[in-house]
């Protein structure tokens, strides 16, 4: 293994294909569509086949954090600092630029192998391998990318053509080749015929490359964006504030790190793998990943099925019921269904354009919440009240809090709850209960060892989650001061 | 019109062919699939152009009667003592026979219309005729039932052909006609027949005779049924109790009133009706009934649709997307969701036989139950827990009660509750609360003009609804003595 080596998890992505399971503010990433452990969760135990996990770096912005944070929460200690936070997303290019920046800090001659978190990859051993043969590359000044075989003409892709000589290296059966060119995706006819050819490879957004190089490369054919990370490394270097940065950020020109750099340079290497990979693009592509039963359903949660095949049934603790289904996917959600046939998929993200321009809730968020605490599901919203079901891990607290406009009763009904309310601190056992005026400091803390669930019951005339003030936090939230 | 009409509204239902829409307590007549109005209030505004509310009897069930009473509370003093209550379900005969017997001992010359809570009728002034004149041919003696021009060859529906001669009697264009014979669901090639030689009609189930007459045709041809009916109406004079007559009634033979009786009498008679008629069978049939959109939808509720065509789709308050969907069902409750091919719509019943056997709470009720004093929804159950809404009407009150293993806490969200708890009564107001511990007497009232919502949070071992005891009730529900 490289003495030099990093890991760059790609963690963004804006919810929309696997809607309703995947939500603006819990993209892909975040599920968990196959096994026990989510895709970033999956990603997270990939790359440590290959490194420490005090050397992987999250790239993501500030919405998903949070949750990324639970989700990664067993590598907590090892991962603190390694946040890599866009302000917003400026495609890859300059998020990859960001990373490299940090590999750079800490390692000058540091090599950066960059992993989509929302993808799945079967074939442990064999990524390892891709791994260590892509970093030799990388420091022999390569730009790697990890090419798929083709199994199918893919017009959602884009394409690479390696050159066939010279062989840039080898490690088993695994060897690297210069790129002869990138095609971006193909109509069906030319996906057809490069299938056939056997010589194009799917581009899996897969890289290895030393981070001073890719550096270079993005000063040499995107000088705007080199301009502007060289700017920010200056300000890094001088300990500039968080804000200074991010206005920086906002400014940089948002290019593709595949047209941007990859199709212009001439150091493009491509090692052709031979684990099995799927990117999981949308809803009919669980197929790809997901055990299917003999009459080709892949089903998960409380189905009552007769007769359906070939269909993708997702619930959860509500009941679906379905019959006579070919080639459908339904998708249900506490408060959201999705129906719709597998071909017609990719227009799922057209419903998702629609909630968005209706700034529906169901686009953005799940009714259930993941926070550094634990999590809150809100069982019902009405006009001037809402219930909550909150959920705090044991030892956990939320901030030390106000509301200016709404008041709230908390039932116990499991656990302990340590309450701060004015100036008393008290304990409550399940039956018990409590009132929270307006304008009321208030804490809801778990000093137990099993967790903590209580019902929450708001009132007033404006109930939205911004109407708090912090005044301490465990958690590094904005606190007022 | 007659001075001797009644109308029976027959109010069962088994709840299977509208499921998730309907439950076993909660029957396809309770549900408002078209218009305003469900359809037992539609059924029941139908029969007021022929009879006046006091002389309206509903037959239906124990389980049934209170959601029936609700949904008729418009009319609620008029139908005072007009509910006929059949303790279990023993088909058409014994329950015509039974209000048979409660209309001949209001008025031995009584004539009955009797008609279905659940079918979809247009064309007001056509049906009132039709009543008119089976009036007219039922005070001759005849049984008359209504026949309807088919309009497909349908194999789910009796055939009735009548005689061309003699014409029993006439109103405007309307014509009775002795019955040629009765034909059982015919296969399809019969039904296309049929269909063809245009003098064949379906058996709508509607039926008008004198309540003396079909006593004696039933002694007649089901003298078991008959002697069974002589020995409740020898009671019934004796002023026996319901549980005596409710033994009698349980072991009268179960028996159709087409098959037992219409089919053997020489009295039988048919009206070819002209109104439009729809017995809403199932799911598909939905079209017959509701306006559909330019693309042959029925849709309803919070739904997201792109491209769909001649599908049925039935949300509530939950958001439901569909995308491309052809000739299908998909219906959206609370609790759950039915998803099929319209073509499959009369296996939904399989899929309620499945959920019956596994006795899941999905096919017995909704979340949101009607009482007399107003409402509850379960917002969620869980492990030693349960949330509730509860909804009061003004002047609404749940009885003075008592629950021995669980303790409740009520948040007042919206109005005025007064709350009565051990020996004291107090008032609260919106995001007022209180603690109710387990075996303490206790009672919601609403005092004021506008509706009373509260949450309920309980907390104990066991929480069904079966722990309570009543110590007094506004609406005559068991009580401890």
């Amino acid at each position: 293994m490289s003495a030099h080596l990093y890991a760059v998890i790609l963690a963004g992505g804006s919810g929309t294909r696997f809607w309703p399971l995947s939500r603006h503010l819990y993209p892909k990433q975040l599920l968990r569509i196959m096994g026990d452990d989510t895709l970033i969760q999956q990603t997270m135990r990939r790359v440590l086949g290959s490194v420490d996990p005090g050397r992987v770096l999250i790239s993501t912005n500030p919405a998903q954090a949070e949750s990324i944070r639970v989700q990664l929460g067993e590598w907590k200690d090892r991962l603190e600092g390694n946040f890599v936070i866009e302000p917003e997303g400026r495609n890859t290019a300059p998020a990859i630029g960001l990373a490299a920046l940090e590999v750079v800090r800490r390692d000058p001659d540091g090599v950066m192998v960059i992993l989509p978190a929302d993808h799945v990859v079967k074939g442990e051993a064999r990524f390892q391998a891709a791994v260590r043969l892509g970093a030799t590359l990388a420091e022999a000044g390569h730009l790697v990318t990890f090419g798929i075989k083709p199994i199918r003409p893919e017009t959602g892709y884009g394409y690479i053509q390696p050159k066939r000589a010279p062989r840039l290296g080898k490690e088993g059966k695994l060897a690297g080749y210069p790129v002869a060119r990138f095609v971006e995706k193909p109509d069906a006819r030319t996906a057809a015929r490069y299938l056939k050819a056997g010589t194009f490879y799917w581009n899996s957004g897969m890289f290895v490359w030393k981070a001073a190089t890719i550096l270079e490369e993005i000063d040499k054919h995107q000088p705007a964006l080199g301009r502007g990370l060289g700017r920010i490394k200056q300000l890094l270097d001088a300990g500039a504030s968080r804000s200074d940065i991010d206005g920086l950020y906002r400014g940089l020109p948002s290019v593709s790190i595949d047209t941007g750099v990859m199709e212009r340079s001439a150091h493009a290497a491509m090692i052709p793998v031979d684990f099995q990979w799927s990117d999981v693009g949308n809803w009919s592509s669980i197929e790809e990943v997901a055990p299917q039963d003999q009459a080709g359903n892949v089903i998960n949660g409380k189905v009552v099925d007769l007769d359906s095949r070939n269909s993708i049934i997702y619930a959860d603790r509500r009941l679906v019921a379905t019959i006579g289904l070919s080639d459908m996917v339904v998708v249900d959600t506490p408060d959201a269904t999705l129906v719709c046939p597998k071909e017609r998929s990719q227009d799922v993200k057209k419903v998702v354009e629609i909630l968005r321009k209706q700034k529906a809730p169901e686009q953005l968020e799940h009714l259930t919440v993941y926070r550094p605490w634990g999590s809150y599901t809100i069982l019902e919203e009405g006009s001037g009240y809402k219930v909550k079901r909150v959920t705090v891990n044991p030892g956990g607290r939320l901030s030390l809090q106000m509301h200016h406009q709404r008041s709230e009763h908390w039932v116990v009904i499991a656990g302990t709850a340590r309450v701060t309310r004015g100036e008393e601190i008290f304990d409550l056992v399940v039956g018990q209960s409590t009132a929270i005026p307006t304008q009321t400091r208030h804490r809801l803390e778990n000093p137990g060892r099993e967790i903590l669930h209580i019902i929450e019951v708001q009132n007033g005339p404006y109930l939205g989650e911004d109407d708090i003030v912090r005044f301490q936090d465990d958690y590094g939230r904005n606190v007022k001061r």
